[in-house]
Order: C-alpha cells, then sequence, then structure tokens
C-alpha cells in the first residue's frame, strides 16, 4: 500500500464488526477510528496503530450530578406566545407550545428580576408589581390589563432534556432510556466538577488518542412543542446560553443592566435575520470571550493527558463558532463537522487556529439509507461531488463517515464507491497542499454579522432548505467552489475601517431588505452608504442579489438605488412612468446560458431606472441589470439558486463588474458542468465535471492556451501547468 | 315619445352635425347638450328647449391674463433627481427630467426661503449659505458637499403650459396653437380678475344654462419629461397647489413654518400609497377650506347670472375632491365625472350636496375608437354592463357622452346600441329612485384616508391598471356594486371616536404593508389596534387583503397576526416550524368557485398560525385563510382582481365574517354572473346579467323564495316585490 493510499480517512466502528473494520480499514486506507454515540469501543482496534476517537459530552451523560445541582441546570430564555386581554385580567400560560419534557419553568432564580413582562401594543415593560406567576396553574397572571393589548411573558427556563439528546431519541424512536439533563459547565459546582470528570474519563480511556468534543458549553436554540415536534430552531441560537449567574457576570462587566428583551428580541431572539443590537452584540462578544476561556481549560487538560482536543461544529457550540475572534486562543487540535454542501465544506476547511480539519461526509450508516432498496451511492456521488468543488478551493485535511458501519458492509458498491473517494481526496490534498488556488478576485460578502457567520450566514439550521433563503444561499454555494479570495465582512468593520474595501474587488449584499443579510436601519448611517458608493464610484464592483441595502429612508427603498440602477415598487412610485423595459439579452454575463435563468423565488416590483441595462425582466418586473457608476459597475439579481449554469452566472457577474472580461478565458471551460482549479505553485491544475454524466468542453490554461476534453461523468483529471 | 323615454341624457354636438343632434336627441331623449373643447356651439340648438352646458376653464384659456401676470402663473414644488457628490461641489441640474414648455424655474420669489437642499443621505437640510442657483446652467450648486453622499433640490417652478392642454394637445398631434398657461385665481391680481372674467362669460352666453367648470383653481399633479411623455401623475396630487402667497396663508393660520418638504415628502409627494404626516393633513385641510371659499365665489356668481355651477370631477380639482368636508359648502349644482368602471361611477354618484350628478360614458367620440374598422359597440356594453352594477347600487342622476358627434353617426349600430342604455338607464332610475337598495351589511374599508378618497382609494390615476393595484382595487370594484352600505373611514376616524365602529359589520383593510391603504406606524398607537381588537373580539367581521395592518413592530408584522390568524414571514419567523398547511376547501365562502381562485399578484411569504383554518395554500404560501377570533371573525385573502367569480369570494367572505350564512338566500343569484338588487321600498327587484352570453341561474328572493331564470346577454328584468 503505498503512502499515497493510506491516511486522512475517519472510519467509524462498533464491537460486532471488528475484523471488518479492520480489513475496511486498510481498503479505504483510514488512520483513525472514531466510535459512535451510544456504542462502546471494541479493544481490538487500540493497537492497529489508528488514531482512536472518543466522543464526549461536556454538558450531558451525567444525570447523577444533574441531579444532585438542579440549580446549576442549563437554562434558556423563553417567550410565551401572545395572549390579548379582554378584561383587566390576563392568564398567559407560560408553556403553552412547548414541551415539558424539554423545559422547566425557572423559579428558583427571582422571577421578578429575571422574567419579563411585555405590552406588545406598546412595547412597555409592565411593572412587576401588575403581575405573579402561578406555579399550579403554570400562568403568570397580569393585574390591571389594559383590554385588547397583547400582552408575552419571558421567562427563564430549565433544559430538563438535552435538546440533541431528545432529538435523537424521538427521531429513532428510543425506549426505556433516561433523559440526559443539559449542566451548565460555567457555573461554579459544575465547573470544577466538569474538569475532574474530563480528567478522570482521559485517565480511564487511556487508548483515546483524541477528545471529540459534542461540543462545549451551549447548545444552539433548539425547541419542541408538546408534540414532542421540532418548534424552534437556530443554528446560531444564543437564548440557552444563559443564567443569572452569567448574566450578572455580563452586567458587571458591561456597566449595564442586563434585560431579558436582549435575548427574547421581540420572540426573534436574534436570528439571523435580525440586525443585531448593540447589547445583543456585546451578549456575543461577552459570551465568546467567557466560552473561550472555559473550552481553553478543557483544552488544556486534555493536553495534558497526552491527548488531542478535537471539537464537533455544532450541537453546543454557542461560543465557539470558530470564526470568532477568539476561538484560536482556546488551543483546539481539530474541528470536525458534518459536511451537506460546498457552503458547510468551506465552514470547517477555512477555519484558522487549528492543526487540521476534518469533514463527516453523508450518508451517515443510518438504516434511514442503508436498508432495502436503499442507494447509499447515489447519495454518497451527490455529497461528494457538491462538497469537491468547496474541496478544491479550501480542502479540509481528513475525511471520514459515521453511523454503524455494519449497515455499510450489505452494500459492496458504497464500500468500493468510498474506496474511490478516499484515494481521489488524498490525491487532491497532496496536489492542493499548501497553496492557494488561483483566485481571479477578491470577493466580500457583506452583511450585518460579517466574518463570525463567514459561510454560514444564509443557514437557518446547517444545510436545510428553506423556501425563503436558498435562492440566496446560492450565491454562497456557488462562491465556496468558485475561484475567488472570498471575505465576509460586516457593516461594523466598515465603521472601524473604511479602508478595509481597498482590498476588495467586488461587493456582494445579498438578502432582503431590513434583515441582517442587507443591513436595515444601518443604511441610516452616511458612513456605510458614502464607504460604499466612494469604493464603486472608484472602480469597485458590486453585486446586489434580491433587496440589496433594501430599507425605506429618504426616498429609497433599496439605499444604493441610484448606484445599483434599480429600485422597488412599493407603491411609492407607481406614480412615475418607467419607460426603461428592453431587455439586453446578449451581454456578456449571460454569455453561457442555455435557458431562461432560474432566478428562484425571483423578485416582484423591482423596475430599473433610466440608464440601467436590464439583463432579464419578466411581466415588467426586473430580475437582472447592470449598471455603471462612475468608474465602477453594479449588478442586480433577484436571486439565484445553486446550480452549475448560475454560478457561471455568478462568475460572468463577477468578472464584468470587475472590469474583467479580459480574464474570462482563463483556468476556465467553456461547459460550466466543468470547473478548473489551478495550484500554479505547485505546478498542478484539475479539471472537475460536476454531474454525473460525461462532458465535452473546452479548457483554457493560464495562458489562454486551450484544449478539448472529454470528461467522464464525475470524473477528476489532474495536470501539470 | 312617452316621459320615461326623455331626460336625463346629455349629448355632445358641433356646428357640423346640427340637424343629426336634433334627431338623435330624440332618438335618445336627450335634454342636454354639452360643447366640446375646442369646438363653438351652434346656435340652432338654443333652440331646441334642452338644457346647455358650457365648460368653462378657470384657469387657463386667457394666455394675455396671464402673461401680464407672470407672478401669478400657477406653481408647483418639484424635487430634482439624486445626485451624488464625488467631491466637495456638486452641481444638480433642476430640470432634468422635466419638460421645460411645461415648467419654468420660480426664481422671482426668495428661493432661500422657498427652496430646500436636502443631503438625502442623512435627511438633514443643506444650509443655504451653501448653495446657489444659476439661472444659466439651470444648476444648483452646492459647495462644501459631502463626498458621496446624494442629494436633492426642492424647487419651485411656474406651470407655463397646462398640464391637461399639453396631454390633449401632445396626444392629438396638435399643430400651431398656443400654449395655453395656467393662472393661479387664488392669487390677489388673478381673483379679482376672475370673478370678472366669469361675469363677462356669463353675459356673453346667455344662451348657456349649465356653467361646466373644467374645474377650479389647483390641477392634479402631472408632470411630462423632455421627451413630453408623462414623466409623474398623481390624480389626488397637492404638488401643484402652491406658491409662497398661498405658503404665507398657510403658515400664518397654522402657527408654524411651512417647509418644502411637507409637499415634496422625498420625492413621493404625499401620494396615495404614502401614510400621510401632520404638516401634510394640515395642508390638505387648509387648501380644501380656502379652495371651497374661493370656488363659493364663482359659483355664487353664476347663480347670480342664472345659470347652474356644475364640476368637473378631475383636472384642475385639487380642493374640491367631493368627498371633502367643506364640499357641500361650495353650493354647486352638479358634478359630473368620466365613468371607467363601478368604482369611478361611485365616485361619482355617491356625492353628497349636490343636486344631481352625471357620468360621462365610453368610448368618447374620438378617432381612437370611431375609426373603420372600430367597435364602439363592444367598448360601450363593457362600459355600461361594467358601471350598471354600481348605478343599480346608487344612480347616478344622469348619463352623457363626449366627443364629436359626427364620427360617431358612421355606426349605426352604435346609435341603437345607445339608445337602449338610455332607455335602460331611465328605467332603472326610475325603479330605484328615493330610496336605498337593500343592503346585507354595513362595510367599512379602512385606511388613511378615509372618507376623502371614498371609491378612489387605490386609484393612482382615474381607473387606470397598475400591475402593484388591481388585486386591491378587485375589492373596491366588487363592493362598488355589491348589496353593501359601503363607508371608508380612516385611522384618525378612530382616534376621534373609536364607537363610529359600532355601526358597521365589518372592517376591511386592504393593501400592502406600510403604506396608507393599510396604515404603517398608526399600529404603533395601541389605540388603533385596541379598538379593531375589540370590535372583532365582540362579534364584528374583519378582512384583511394583501398585507393587513403590515408594519414590523414589537413582534409581528401583520400587527393584527393574532386576529387575523395569518403572519408575513420575512425571515425573522424562519426559525419557527410551521405544520399547519392543511387546506379546507369545502368552506362556505369557496362554494361557489368553478375553478383555483384568481389572487391577481397574491401574496408570498404568508403562513398562518396554529387554529387557522387555511382555505388556500399554494406552494405552502398561504392565500386565503379564516380565523375566529372571541365572537369575531377574520378573512385573510392575498388579493383579489375583480371579476364576477371574485366578488362572490367577497360577497361570501362578507357574509362568514359577520355570521350572516343564513343570509345568503335571500335577494340572491345562485349563478355569480348574475346580480340581485331589491328596492324594497319601491317594491321593485332586478335581475341583472353582467356577462355577454346567455345565464341560466335561480333567483331567491327576500323571504327566501325562487325561481328559474334564463338571462339574455347583459339583460336586465325588473319585477315587483
Amino acid at each position: 500500500m503505498s503512502e499515497k493510499n493510506t491516511g486522512r480517512v475517519t472510519i467509524p466502528t462498533n464491537l460486532d464488526v471488528v475484523p471488518e473494520t479492520i480489513e475496511l480499514m486498510k481498503r479505504w486506507g483510514a488512520d483513525a477510528i472514531r466510535d459512535c454515540d451510544g456504542t462502546e469501543f471494541p479493544e481490538e482496534l487500540t493497537k492497529t496503530g489508528a488514531k482512536i476517537y472518543a466522543t464526549y459530552y461536556t454538558t450531558r451523560k451525567d444525570n447523577e450530578w444533574a441531579k444532585a445541582n438542579p440549580d446549576e441546570v442549563q437554562q434558556c430564555y423563553i417567550m410565551s406566545g401572545f395572549y390579548t386581554a379582554v378584561e383587566s385580567e390576563l392568564q398567559i400560560p407560560l408553556m403553552k407550545g412547548i414541551s415539558d419534557e424539554l423545559m422547566q419553568v425557572n423559579t428558583r432564580d427571582d422571577i421578578k428580576r429575571w422574567w419579563e413582562v411585555v405590552d406588545r401594543s406598546t412595547g412597555q415593560v409592565v411593572s412587576t408589581k401588575q403581575w405573579e406567576y402561578n406555579e399550579e396553574s403554570g400562568c403568570v397572571c397580569i393585574h390591571e390589563a389594559e383590554p385588547f393589548h397583547e400582552y408575552t411573558v419571558s421567562f427563564l427556563a430549565y433544559i430538563i432534556w438535552d435538546p440533541v439528546h431528545m432529538y435523537n431519541a424521538v427521531t429513532n424512536d428510543w425506549k426505556d432510556f433516561e433523559h440526559q439533563i443539559t449542566f451548565d459547565v460555567r457555573q461554579p459546582k459544575t465547573h470544577k466538577y466538569s474538569m475532574e470528570r474530563l480528567r478522570k474519563f482521559c485517565e480511564e480511556h487511556p487508548y483515546v488518542n483524541v477528545i471529540r468534543y459534542t461540543t462545549f458549553f451551549h447548545q444552539f436554540t433548539l425547541m419542541f412543542d408538546e408534540l414532542k415536534r421540532e418548534k424552534y430552531v437556530d443554528w446560531y441560537g444564543y437564548s440557552a446560553s444563559v443564567s443569572p449567574y452569567i448574566l450578572e457576570q455580563f452586567e458587571k462587566e458591561m456597566g449595564y443592566k442586563f434585560r431579558p428583551e436582549y435575548i427574547i428580541d421581540q420572540g426573534y431572539y436574534n436570528n439571523q435575520y435580525r440586525v443585531p443590537g448593540k447589547e445583543y452584540k456585546d451578549f456575543q462578544a461577552f459570551q465568546r470571550r467567557e466560552v473561550a476561556k472555559l473550552a481553553k481549560e478543557m483544552v488544556d487538560i486534555t493536553h495534558e493527558c497526552g491527548k488531542e482536543a478535537m471539537m464537533f461544529l455544532g450541537d453546543h457550540w454557542i461560543g465557539t463558532e470558530p470564526f470568532m475572534e477568539e476561538f484560536a486562543t482556546i488551543g483546539l487540535d481539530a474541528v470536525v463537522g458534518s459536511v451537506g454542501n460546498g457552503s458547510t465544506l468551506r465552514l470547517i476547511s477555512d477555519i484558522e487556529g487549528v492543526k487540521y480539519t476534518e469533514g463527516r461526509f453523508l450518508p451517515y450508516f443510518f438504516p434511514d439509507t442503508f436498508h432495502e432498496g436503499g442507494d447509499p451511492v447515489k447519495e454518497a456521488k451527490e455529497n461528494w461531488v457538491t462538497a469537491r468543488r468547496a474541496i478544491l478551493r479550501k480542502p479540509i485535511d481528513r475525511i471520514g463517515y459515521g453511523g454503524y458501519l455494519k449497515l455499510a458492509l450489505d452494500f459492496p458498491e458504497f464500500l468500493d464507491y468510498v474506496e474511490s473517494v478516499c484515494n481521489e481526496f488524498r490525491e487532491l490534498y497532496e496536489n492542493a497542499k499548501g497553496t492557494t488556488p488561483y483566485c481571479v478576485k477578491k470577493v466580500a460578502v457583506l452583511n450585518s454579522w460579517g466574518k463570525i457567520r463567514s459561510w454560514g450566514c444564509h443557514m437557518v439550521h446547517h444545510a436545510l432548505y428553506q423556501k425563503q433563503n436558498y435562492s440566496y444561499a446560492g450565491i454562497i454555494e456557488a462562491l465556496s467552489g468558485a475561484p475567488f479570495d472570498v471575505k465576509f465582512i460586516s457593516f461594523d468593520d466598515i465603521l472601524k475601517d473604511k479602508d478595509i474595501l481597498k482590498d476588495i474587488d467586488v461587493i456582494i449584499n445579498v438578502g432582503d431588505g431590513d434583515t441582517a443579510h442587507t443591513g436595515g436601519a444601518v443604511w441610516e448611517n452616511a458612513v456605510i452608504s458614502t464607504a460604499i458608493r466612494e469604493f464603486v464610484y472608484r472602480g469597485g464592483g458590486f453585486i446586489g442579489v434580491g433587496e440589496p441595502a433594501g430599507h425605506q429612508y429618504q426616498g429609497h427603498y433599496l439605499q444604493l438605488a441610484d448606484l445599483i440602477g434599480v429600485e422597488k415598487e412599493t407603491g411609492f412610485t407607481l406614480n412615475y412612468d418607467k419607460y426603461n423595459w428592453e431587455e439586453h439579452k446578449n451581454h456578456f454575463i449571460l454569455a453561457d446560458t442555455t435557458k431562461p435563468v432560474d432566478f428562484g423565488e425571483g423578485k416582484k416590483n423591482m423596475f430599473a431606472y433610466e440608464g440601467t441595462e436590464i439583463l432579464v425582466q419578466r411581466d415588467k418586473e426586473v430580475q437582472m441589470a447592470v449598471h455603471e457608476f462612475g468608474e465602477g459597475r453594479s449588478v442586480y439579481i433577484s436571486g439565484l439558486p445553486y446550480s452549475f449554469e448560475n454560478s457561471r452566472i455568478l462568475y460572468r457577474s463577477i468578472l464584468w463588474s470587475t472590469h474583467g472580461e479580459s480574464l474570462l478565458h482563463q483556468w476556465f471551460s467553456t461547459n460550466f458542468n466543468v470547473e478548473v482549479h489551478a495550484y500554479v505553485k505547485n505546478g498542478k491544475f484539475c479539471v472537475v465535471n460536476n454531474t454525473y454524466e460525461p462532458q465535452n468542453t473546452v479548457i483554457y490554461r493560464g495562458d489562454g492556451s486551450s484544449f478539448a476534453l472529454k470528461m467522464e461523468a464525475n470524473e477528476i483529471k489532474w495536470y501539470a501547468v
């Protein structure tokens, strides 16, 4: 077995498949073995020489402790439903719509200090003298309520069943087991105990090389209803990272009083779409500092015990999101995450400050795929080919699979396919390593979150589809595998130093108006609009997707309407006649399209100013247009779901907006189903067929020379430059 | 000729068709003759015994005066385009995009007092020290501009070509004529002169019985661009009703300083969609008081001269919109207006405080219809049948036609058809007169304008189609011919006295969020939301169309989301799982539908709360849903363009929302192409076929008894109760 055919692969295992594991490790070239939640580790495998990963739960799987210390069980802020008073007294049932197996109202802490009753018809806080909580009925009773005003109660609840544990149990219909309670490592008793518990675990598992933290301390927001159906999910949500203990520290450090509303946010819980306010950003920053400190303690213990520390990307990862400033200070050796598409791949591979990253590929070896009639090869191919685009831009260092290996053994074609993937991965890793692939332009995605939500800015829950965002997430997905140097910047970054724009070729602003994706009221700050206008006027590119800079203010809905050349008809401009409807279909940007452009959900009511060149309008609603502004150029697109064809449209948009048309025929495939990536420093370039059919194309090298090529389905070919 | 076959009809005429006019007067039973703009009146016709109308222009057709008094030419406020400073000096060309044949910059009045330069990046007014106007270049030059801020100039311009005159001239390609200048009757010299001019006109036209004012003093906002294309039109626009003379009076009366921005409104000119601010409402009220006073002077003179005063609904009608408070004080005898559909008919027929109303029917006898191959009968039928629904609810007192009679003479079938219309009109007028037709419910359309924009609330320019509003205007059109007592109320009405809701069965709120149609920020005033909630909770009905009560505030986009049971997904609630998608197609409201409901533009991103009954969702976007709230009921509809089938849907929605299902089979046609109107006091009811094909139906009388009926195309049948 050559060096090339070994390493960089992690395999799951189980007690009942030890010989098969050893056989497959050889075939796949696996050099690490992971245990699986709910399984025990087979001892023979400790002697294979492979690294052994052990999943470690910092905040659960120790109900004895949790039950003995109910005051240090994790808490979360919840807003009740909206209730309308119809007389002067109003009862609000706190737990309506929430599983009582998941949460328990916290009456241990001072409810008058930590809860908040809000009159949502006025936004005013109701005096604590006007309400009390009745534990028996589970209701807050408001007195002297204003009839026909709407009220909500913000309250603290204990997380008495770990939401991920609950999800696994409900999904897999587990029977006869104890609900794992989530305890809060940040609190003093549990803090001390947890460090001892970790040392003990390390000592008791000498054969383990890597502690795989799943994850650290605070679960992203995840709630279930009375029917145990998912009620609310925010992969980036902070509402389950609170407790009076933590909030008092926050108050002390920030010097102002905490209000539940900073977390509750009218019931929107500061989700991905909400333009974050000062207090929420303060809270996030506080949490990541504190969490990083505490996680470092655990990582240091791990290292003291001679083991590596690996973090799982997800679950209890609040405060340790890897693009946050303090992340590197934790000292982790590795991050592992699940790969759903190109964006989730980059979410892992772009992490800095760790020694290596690892992607868990789909499908997991679970019965939902590995059953008679299942087609795991198809799923594996789709997952691999989708992720490969992104790996070729920025490779992860390792790949792996998860689940019950036994299930996979019944699918020999699948085992073969994974073998080929492992080999292909090692080859490309070798060819791409240590260098940055050729980037034609520097692209900055601008939103309210910036770097901390790099690649994840349109994710509600990992790579899950949402009708309202696939047309925007498509831009990020296209970028994840495209030859650009991609940055994620925030409006705060520009406020801090507008010169950051000097290192950028094109700004992309993508999303709906009045959301964090496009900025909302931040456009009332002239520093922002001025900086962007100047950037474009001096020759920069701007690509606006959806309702870029969308916020009603001073005569515009799109605050950069004059720069973009497109405005939204909100009714306020219906009185103005619009004469510019001619389409310019022969534009550079549309040159490779084979069919009417798929804008996904598209946008209604967009119109173009005079002087703007419309590329596509449908039923007098502009879907795509270009406009020159000073020396710069703007491209408007109403939406762009991910597809190979749309990825080409974005590619050409970026080139056009940056006056880069002449760079088109460099490291380029005429057929957009095929992509080219060049690793000039390594003297290599590759051509990949992203489809499941053979493709013919013409490939252009960096010097503009070209050759015709036929590619097999899914094929990757490597060449010397 | 029987009495029944004479009267209530006005015929246009001309010098070259006098004998034909007399002949047609007999056939049509016309008892009034009108002259036609640009034609002279034939003297023989003064002896027919018919009333004679003479069109009178108060503000134009006297260039001698206008030229002698350039300081009293009418003015209007205009906002320049948005211009971005790229250095510290910025030139803004004021007349870019505006025809210089139409407008002339007013430098006669103090520009530093009456103009305003605004930094639109901050909303701040630029100091008058920082700019000056260069008459030669036509530019305002701003000094010490902030680079990359956007600026606009609000300035006054003289209306040197009457916009309606210009429109007629351009449309009809007139040659060799003088542009008529609009002078301002409100100003002192012109005021005095105009009253003398009117007296003179009356004296010189002794044969004239009716002075048809076209109209009074201020043209609705109407601008043309350099290519003489329409640039901006607002049938209700006030921006051309200003002058320093008037504004100084306004300041004196209101006690606060006038700002150009009160009219300019960020370039939106307080159009129909804008939630009007206090100052604009003050200005409207001031104008209508002043205009009414001045119009009364003219009407008094008219009466003194032994003539009637009739007002044309449109053109220079600003300040005399007939649903305004002061209108009746003018003392007009009549109003005449053009009938485009049912809504425009009610706009005329619902006017109070005049002796009679008259509708001008289409087509006008102009060459665009009356040419070889033209089909004026088809146009006339469509116009008549569309308007007839509304006439049957609230008749106008007279009908008439306009244009060049000579052109119509070549279309004998048309002359026959008009004869039948005249007879049909007289019959229905006779049957319906002096009584209110049976109304099954009291309906209030609630918006920011209320009564003053009754029936016209969704009109940008008369009955013209707009993609963005036909789905909403359809509601008003359906109501115009439906058996309801319809009121238009404003949020201010509710603030003044919420008890006005006690006299209402159902409230309709129709339009897009954050517009005057739905109220915008008014929903932050709890008095409003409380009043509506209480109204519905106590048993009232609510019908929300589009984005009813749409305004982002305190956790809702639809401020009545809990009452309506429907909310808009703005991204802020994407984290909440939505399980309610089941359709309930067998609902009472949908019982007569023959095909999938046509919601027009519909709405994206609407979802229903638990407990709401969805009637229609498409691709997981709710288009129609019902919800109970206390004793009351709400119906949500995403849009409802006018059609016979949709009119039935609205009818059933109103019944259902008011618990009126049992009233369905009263004065009712099972076939929705046919309608029934009952005039119980007069002992009559009629059945009308609104289509151009025969229809079979079953008719229910008021007592629930029924009979089958076959109707000919367009037929109306009258019965005794």
